[in-house]
């Protein structure tokens, strides 16, 4: 079966009509979220680190960091935009394959509009096409390929950024199959470092090395011809079961994007109903901590095995603990990265709360449920069944939630009117005449927004 | 076992007195033998073609593009200077793992080297340094991993190039761990790639990816404390057996560039027993090509399968024709890249020659022995038994076969007078006041001398 050319065939030649009007704006609601993860990383202490050992060996600075006044060139923007966008954990996911979809692809081809003038139709086309070929190759690996210990959206990003760059690029068929060989052959980035800054790192760099590969198949710089399928290729060396058709069946008939998922909550996914229930109940009972008297939550086998730490410490540690999750939504109604803070895990009265809060497995409880039940103090009982997790394919993010969630990280980094310019350019950028007006409104300017450093 | 760390301690703590004299000077022949092969393929078209690309998007223009007048930002010439090196296949060749060192660790460290001027001495001894790393690592995990389709020069190198270009930066062990922990999460490289301009492509990469390590982790931009021995990590994630051991024991006992060998003809390995007994017999009978009725050659059987093609059409393909190699060898008395040219492959004089060459496979011949009968029209026949083909472990290229490779290479691109100054440079590189004098050195400037094309 021939998938390296039969995809790259497809990302040369597809036509934008061919895009349903609700793919068009999913695509937008990817892009808006990823923006708002981007611009809210902005500050933090990976971003600096990485920018301070990057930033004297720019080239021409034609590029924005998100979220700053830093321009860097192209290759380097989108390595720093892909790392901002998923220093959180906060981006988007596409469930079936465990990919953060739009951190490689956005960053590169954001970056490459700043140098290269792009219509907002184009642009929005690319990156539907460029995270086609990434899930689509994503697809066609999982799960062994995650199993054995790859981080998929490094892996499969680099493809991502490659075809949407490439598309941008005008490269032929011939030129695509190679850039797409030159991006198999770059595919890396390792589970071993979940908890360390190298997370951040991989997206950035599956958008860099995705660029990169464009760049030399514009010169006709050749790989092979066959980079995905091949008995020494990407898909057999890097997976032990690889389905081909995945990648090339009933291509332009559905999209990969249109089952991208929101995370509400800025932690694991695996916590999203215990909290989403915890703020149901904090909503309709205008529940108080000091209150309650228990919270019992009986939750599936994986909430408690990668979310099961009774003490968080710090901040980081706090995402882990389904019982600081508990505790922060039923006092702030929210967990967002706030909430996620050393100084909240370490705040008194969630410490208090969190100690009442018990998580017990609970057969035939599925991952995306969740029962709570609130004991108050006056003997009263709440209860609360979660059957779908807001943020779920089942129960998605509203456009308005997703909004809600861009300001909560916008916050401190723009001002309110930036950020209100800053939502509508997202939202319309299938319709702007030059779609790296989003970048450039990305930087922040105002009166009492916090400076960039360097 | 702590592999990581344990590697880390060593290379950032090892002292130069600890390297004997005669592995300073295997050094100094594998860094003599790679600065001639990336002079040598300087105007190549794979390297015209990858610099097209990348040219503008250099940053600060610190570092030489070897054999050329360019100057690129240390991460690009990093990479530009990896893919020169190795564009012929004419690079140095760790046996025991297949690597070839030299590119990933010199690249890096040599563009690093313009940027921060460095000492002969602490130039020589990252090198040695970085190729031990780089070759330990791939120890541990061949053959399993080579097997499976990675590309080890390009896997093992980017840890060579970290571990090289992160003791010139002067880092501290934690700095060290979480440099390797960088290269492991980027490492990257397909076997599929053979035959295109990614193979070359390879090294540079591997240079590229471990400076960016080196220099992020200067920042303290962390990673796992254990990316190469990790469920999760470098060896188990690309390798079905890790040896450990091979990493970390008896460090600074024995050296792995001791065990570097280089290749006197510019084709696969296999080959070279058979054109090292067709150059013999040549020279002891002073043979021309009419003379010759019949050229039987008794081969190990790898020799046909990966190079058996009986009528090679282009310059590649003669590579990967021992018909063509042995006629070359008996008519020019060479092997070099001008022998693996178009027009040497379609000369009339070759192409009769080798017609009349055999290659049988003939049990107990070992892959590095052939046994060559040549018949003469006048009914003598002439034998030769090859027991160590010449660049071999057993016979390894003197150092004046070195320098004869080197001007080979040189030839067309620096003129006499250069060549000559540049291959003293190399052989006191261990003494330089400035280790990047050589790097300038190698720039054409004379009278005759092809120039840069951009």
């Amino acid at each position: 079966m021939e998938v390296t050319r039969t995809l790259a065939k497809f990302i040369v030649n597809h036509r934008y009509t061919g895009v349903p009007e609700n793919v068009r704006h999913e695509a937008a609601r990817s892009f808006l979220n990823w923006i708002g993860c981007a611009v809210g990383a902005a500050r933090h202490e990976t971003v600096e680190r990485a920018l301070a050992a990057l930033n004297e060996f720019s080239g021409p600075r034609e590029a924005t960091v998100l979220g700053r006044g830093d321009k860097l060139d192209i290759m380097l923007a989108a390595l720093m935009n892909g790392m901002t966008s998923h220093t959180f954990d906060f981006d988007d996911t596409h469930l079936k394959s465990v990919i953060h979809p739009s951190g490689p692809v956005a960053s590169a081809i954001l970056a490459l509009a700043e140098r290269r003038p792009v219509k907002g139709d184009a642009f929005l086309h690319a990156f539907i096409l460029g995270v086609e070929a990434e899930c689509r190759i994503g697809n066609a690996v999982y799960p062994s390929h995650y199993d054995v210990g790859w981080h998929i959206t490094a892996t499969a990003g680099v493809f991502g950024a490659a075809a949407a760059a490439g598309r941008l690029l005008g490269l032929s068929e011939q030129q695509m199959v190679w850039a797409l060989g030159i991006a198999a052959t770059q595919s890396s980035g390792l589970r071993e470092m979940f908890g360390t800054m190298c997370k951040p790192f991989h997206p950035g760099n599956a958008a860099r090395n995705g660029l990169l590969a464009a760049l030399l198949a514009q010169r006709d710089f050749t790989s092979s011809g066959q980079g995905i399928e091949a008995k020494r290729g990407f898909a057999n060396v890097l997976s032990t079961a690889f389905k081909p058709g995945a990648v090339v069946d009933r291509l332009g008939e559905g999209w990969e994007i249109s089952t991208n998922t929101y995370k509400p909550y800025a932690c694991g996914i695996v916590e999203h109903p215990a909290i989403d229930g915890s703020i149901q109940l904090r909503g309709e009972h205008k529940l108080k901590a000091e209150d309650i008297e228990s919270v019992a939550l009986k939750v599936h086998p994986l909430v408690l095995e990668l979310t099961g730490r009774k003490t968080p410490q710090s901040g980081l540690e706090g995402k882990f603990s389904v019982y600081h999750s508990c505790a922060v939504a039923i006092i702030h109604g929210a967990a967002g990265e706030a909430q996620y803070s050393d100084e909240a895990v370490r705040d008194p009265g969630v410490v208090a709360l969190r100690e009442k809060v018990t998580a017990t497995v609970e057969k035939g409880v599925h991952e995306d449920q969740v029962h709570v039940t609130i004991r108050l103090k006056n003997g009263k009982v709440l209860e609360k069944h979660v059957e779908h997790a807001v943020g779920s394919l089942d129960r998605p993010m509203s456009d308005g939630d997703l909004e809600a969630k861009f300001r909560g990280l916008a916050d401190g980094i723009l001002s309110r009117a930036e950020t209100d310019r800053l939502i509508r350019l997202c939202w319309d950028v299938g319709k702007l005449k030059d779609a790296a007006e989003v970048a450039r409104a990305s930087v922040p300017g105002g009166q009492g927004v916090k400076r960039a450093v360097s």
